[in-house]
């Protein structure tokens, strides 16, 4: 007998490590829900890469998920989500979550004088979706302004989160968009909110940072909720990890990302799928 | 008929673009040899990943080549020479030549005080063999420390290659080495040479650097030489370019790599391989 829709795992996917940042908002948000990660390390990073790579990774991700008897699959990559939702969302047969919406709404609501600023990976930057995300959120005008940040997931896959050099980069970064007047920041990479102390520390008291984490956990409640899909255990949940590259390495840098001990995770090969 | 083995191409990999440094000088050294280059930026860095990814990923690499008839293979990439070298060079059936071993013989010629530093990606770094190479080649005590310098990869990639903060992570990499009083510095990682300028300038003028670009031109030509595979054309060798990510972003930052614009670049889909 099959496992009953409600009780399988929630799928979550990202190119690598960055994901588990989402992954923790989820955990604390419904924390009767079992999860299964896959973390792409192998063929990381995403953000500098072209739109049918991505969208080839992605497919490959999400078909090793629904192998697995998923529920539902949340693209935990801004940049996978922003080139590839619409091919796996095609292909999946079932409920799809990703990032630029749940961020863009809230950059929409935080913002005091429409002047929004989005960082990103180069990928992200050059696919739009965020302006159009958040101008489809926010009547009349608003001024959205982008910038990619590629050395930001290498700093913080580095480990060196509070550097001065850090704050050096990201001064480079951020001071186009803080002459613009912005009020608010999108965190549009899931790297980044490891680099969350430098960049309000560089974009100063004035300008809220959206970190999509929280808002969406609250998409996936709500649509677990709306479908009939919520697990209505009692037990914490169970959460298996999988990687393309080694999972030392994986198990290592991903504790520091999810901020506690990464258990339980394999290797795969992904090229297989 | 089968070209004659002397008038078919040299193939080089790289997981990237920083090979093109190597190609570089091999184009100065053999201006009538043919050349095909594979650049896998579709799963570039592989500094940071596992020793068994980064040779399976060299072995498609060069069953790609040998299906384009080469006849020879250069693994222009520190990782992949440090990790699958030996994978690699039994596949093959002709000649194999790696970047460690030219630099390694290099800093044994040039030191004067015996004392060597060694910067490369962490993969290399971890795989011990530039020491490994470097104590073969100098008899007696020599003292060699090594750093791995992951930003380094991402700085010459964003082009970032005069930066004020391109010196500031330089001198918090080289700082180590230079108080150990080394005398010479191996750049272990293909992409460094873009960086020479801030890598001198931090190191200062008593440390010598060590690019094998030029070195393993000389190796490939002696080889070539020794085993009656040199191409006697008049006419000026023909290189073509293959990547495994976007054309578009290779021909742009590729022109930049190897200083002349990259023409005739194709993708292809290396995980057939």
């Amino acid at each position: 007998m099959s496992t009953p829709m409600n009780k399988r795992p929630i799928g979550v996917f990202d190119s690598g490590l960055g994901g588990l940042t989402v992954l923790k908002a989820l955990m604390a948000r419904l924390p009767h829900e079992d999860t299964i990660y896959f973390g792409d390390s192998g063929r990381a990073p995403y953000g500098s890469k072209s739109a049918d790579t991505v969208t080839k990774f992605s497919l490959q991700n999400a078909r090793f998920l629904l192998e697995q008897q998923v529920k539902m699959i949340i693209i935990a990559c801004n940049t996978a989500s922003s080139r590839a939702y619409d091919a796996v969302s095609a292909m999946a047969g079932l409920p799809v979550i990703e990032v630029i919406g749940p961020g863009a709404r809230t950059a929409a609501l935080v913002t005091r004088n429409r002047r929004i600023g989005v960082i990103g990976t180069r990928g992200t930057v050059e696919s739009q979706v965020y302006p159009a995300a958040i101008r489809r959120c926010l009547e009349g005008p608003a001024e959205i302004y982008q910038q990619a940040c590629p050395l930001f997931v290498s700093l913080a896959e580095e480990g060196w989160w509070d550097l001065p050099v850090t704050s050096d980069i990201a001064r480079i970064y951020l001071e186009p968009l803080l002459a613009r007047g912005i009020d608010t920041l999108v965190l549009g990479c899931t790297h980044y909110p490891l680099l969350s102390n430098v960049i309000t520390a560089t974009a100063g008291p004035d300008v809220r940072l959206v970190n999509a984490g929280g808002p969406i956990a609250s998409i996936v409640a709500q649509t677990l909720e709306q479908m009939g899909l919520k697990n209505d255990s009692h037990l914490p949940g169970q959460h298996v990890y999988y990687t393309s590259d080694s999972v030392e390495q994986f198990t290592l840098l991903g504790s520091a990302f999810l901020d506690e001990p990464v258990e339980q995770a394999c290797r795969i090969d992904i090229e297989r799928y």
